[in-house]
């Protein structure tokens, strides 16, 4: 109960907060191998207090939300789960690249932290299903390009459509227009002249579905922004309230001049 | 009529679907050398398999559109029917490159077996007549830049400007802003210190016209977005309706009165 | 009279249409040197016989306008006797490569002569004074980065930064985002490791006032769409009318009411 | 009193507007080295002339202002005593540059100047609130990807990923697209062949982040312009009176028949 009031409080947060910022000026600073190499125990020692603080911080979270297994209906919740226990699970192993990463990734949690932040990321990944079936039709239009690609211009520039994972790189560089003509289409002109009307396609047929993709996105987020800020069908209904009062009153007016002319016969 | 009740049935668009993967991953496996030439006659045999497979399903759904005529009405099925007879057309010439890439363009069946993605399509499609005007507009101005680039650039830079075709290219890859100034621009300034002009000129042009061509597709969508998303007039109408009866009530009771006020006299 | 009869005629337009393709396909024809030289007496022929064609135009709607000075109060009647003027002017000059352009740029006249394009550009054009304001602000971004970047690259980098004009065309190159970094940039950072901040910055704030710019054509747009689709408050001024006519109602009940109520003392 | 109606005079901002143009021009022409060293008495003894008549203004509308400490509450008012001020501050000393870059700010007064533009940039100001949140959830992607940028190929391509602040550099470029494949993705393919993977997560990563960046600020922009535009809940409001009065009226009807009724009885 008193860890309840301990986690809700605002002070929690802070600290959880300030613990996070020093993992990642910890992770920043041992990117420099000067300070790596000079304050190595330091940085060690200072990593395995912030990952104990952590999992602190976890087991008391765990502890207060009651029944237990309601803490993991949350996705956050399981997200900083993974993320404290799997440091505890390479600890001491040989992955040393693992390891760093995860505790790169521990910067994360500023996210689950803090619930503006939560709030966009979930905003930002709701947006993600209505784009599905235009983001399918994406990848039919790279696979039918990759394999194309790889088949037509596989011999002559081997170093951008040799195989087909290698086409679907260049594609997925193409659909970014970086080099699109300077670096790839251009040099494959003399070779094979007709190779303009691949590239043509391919960058227009993209373009405009990653246009509607953009568009897609701007679409939901207003209908979304427009349902939030305008509750505009309310005064509609006080009036339809009131019509109907009016209504009652008239009803109740003619049953009165019934009752009156009934008397006056 | 059997047929017409299997066609319907979700699990024959199911199996489609499955033929249709199989098919991608077919003609995907197909690049790899290694895998083509090991393999050849199993390849060959699955896509045979695979093709009186789809000539199958599309004769069942030619046979349960009664009459046969409506099958070729829409634009979907004339569209799987030539990717499938073509198929047939081809088989066993020495036209490889064109065979191939009628296998790698069943994919695209994917869209017309599916009724969502078919809609998105459609949808796409669509907004494409309210572009026919700005797309005119910018093919005039490709065309005007193009002439005069070929005119006044022709020997200074023969591998952009050499021919129609070449600067019309040359534009294209303007528009999207690869290297326009650091690839094709600077290299001319030291022969042609005025061609800074031409180019911005271009640049300036191109990109407010295709910005307005961007935003003419916004526009669409979210006007139809709104179209669909809002019948608000209908409330309206039902007040409508309380108000017209609300004075019939009120003639009523004006007709009591009336006669009312007769009968005291 | 029969003069206005003959131009409005559809028949008419198309006649100038062909008349501006040909014209089109002319210049493009010239553009290929071997044609050019093979053909030079059939092309300038046909081209003074376009140029005579088109002037019997202008001259033919000069005459039918009345007052004939209404016809210079359309911008687009100027614009085509500017462009069918200075044909007349040139001719037989030296300057054959204005003469040229000049031919090109008639091809332009497609817009003047087609209603629907017309209204397009006017549409077009009718956005930028809305962009006037945030324009000026992006020049004087540019100006302040170009007096800058001139006065501490110029001695470091005097290709991109050597003068005020060759900084300011450097500043639109890095507007478009073409290899700002990578061309321009890096090779600058060996030298002068601070140059980042003027090229960062300038980034930042040029894309935010480009986007602004844009979302500025854009709400534009959609607040001219919104204005043109929705009449949406008639109906409540029909429900006022509506309103209005049941008080009328009541209260001609009332006086009768009253009246019953004296009579019936 | 007087220096109040002076002030506000519109030929008094002329007049300032003129002086910013003469500084704008005089700090442009300084930039060409001979120009600069043939008039340098002229532009030094301008430019003084120039910083005195600006003070000058300044004084006057610090005077004007009553009481003198709300000069200081609008902040463009603190902008403008700043730029002069240190102009003051620096005279004579051997800061030249930092002198120069001072003069070239004092063409931002153009802005603090004239009333519409100060309208825009305010607006634009406003909009940087509303887009705080999802700017520090790009700076945290930023951070992730620059730690793990430099961990993994640190060695490998030091140009790019050697430190920290040389990832983040690159990963800004990476997120304009400037040559993020052609030039820095693929050259590191050979030695590191699964570098794509940090390349291509980061690059689809942070245009979905920044394009609902873009998209934010449409939506605020297109909600204002809503606001803005729209008066429309009033004729509703008309209408709620007009019920109730027609409410109250056969509120007295009621009345009277009950009236009526009594006294019938």
């Amino acid at each position: 109960m008193r860890i309840q009031a301990w986690i809700d409080h605002p002070r929690f947060t802070q600290v959880v907060m300030v613990l996070i910022l020093l993992n990642a000026i910890l992770v920043g600073l041992e990117t420099y191998p000067y300070i790596y190499d000079t304050y190595f125990p330091w940085i060690q020692w200072t990593d395995r207090l912030l990952l104990w603080a952590f999992t602190l911080e976890i087991v008391l979270r765990l502890i207060a939300s009651r029944p237990t297994r309601s803490f993991f209906r949350d996705g956050w919740n399981v997200f900083d789960f993974v993320i404290v226990a799997s440091g505890h699970l390479f600890v001491g192993s040989s992955f040393i690249t693992v390891l760093r990463i995860l505790r790169v990734l521990r910067v994360l949690r500023a996210i689950s932290v803090m619930p503006s932040l939560r709030r966009i990321v979930t905003a930002l990944l709701l947006t993600l299903p209505s784009l599905a079936h235009i983001a399918f039709l994406l990848s039919i239009l790279f696979y039918i390009f990759a394999v194309t690609g790889t088949m037509l211009f596989g011999k002559v520039s081997p170093e951008y459509f040799g195989t087909l994972h290698d086409t679907l790189l260049t594609l997925m560089q193409m659909i970014t227009l970086d080099s699109w003509a300077s670096g790839m289409m251009r040099p494959m002109l003399d070779s094979t002249p007709w190779a303009w009307i691949y590239f043509m396609l391919f960058v227009l047929l993209g373009s405009f579905i990653v246009m509607n993709l953009i568009i897609g996105v701007i679409v939901t987020n207003l209908d979304r922004a427009d349902n939030e800020g305008k509750p505009q069908q309310q005064p509609d209904h006080d009036q339809d309230n009131q019509l109907q009062e009016l209504r009652n009153e008239v009803g109740e007016l003619k049953a009165m001049i019934q009752q009156l002319s009934e008397r006056s016969k």
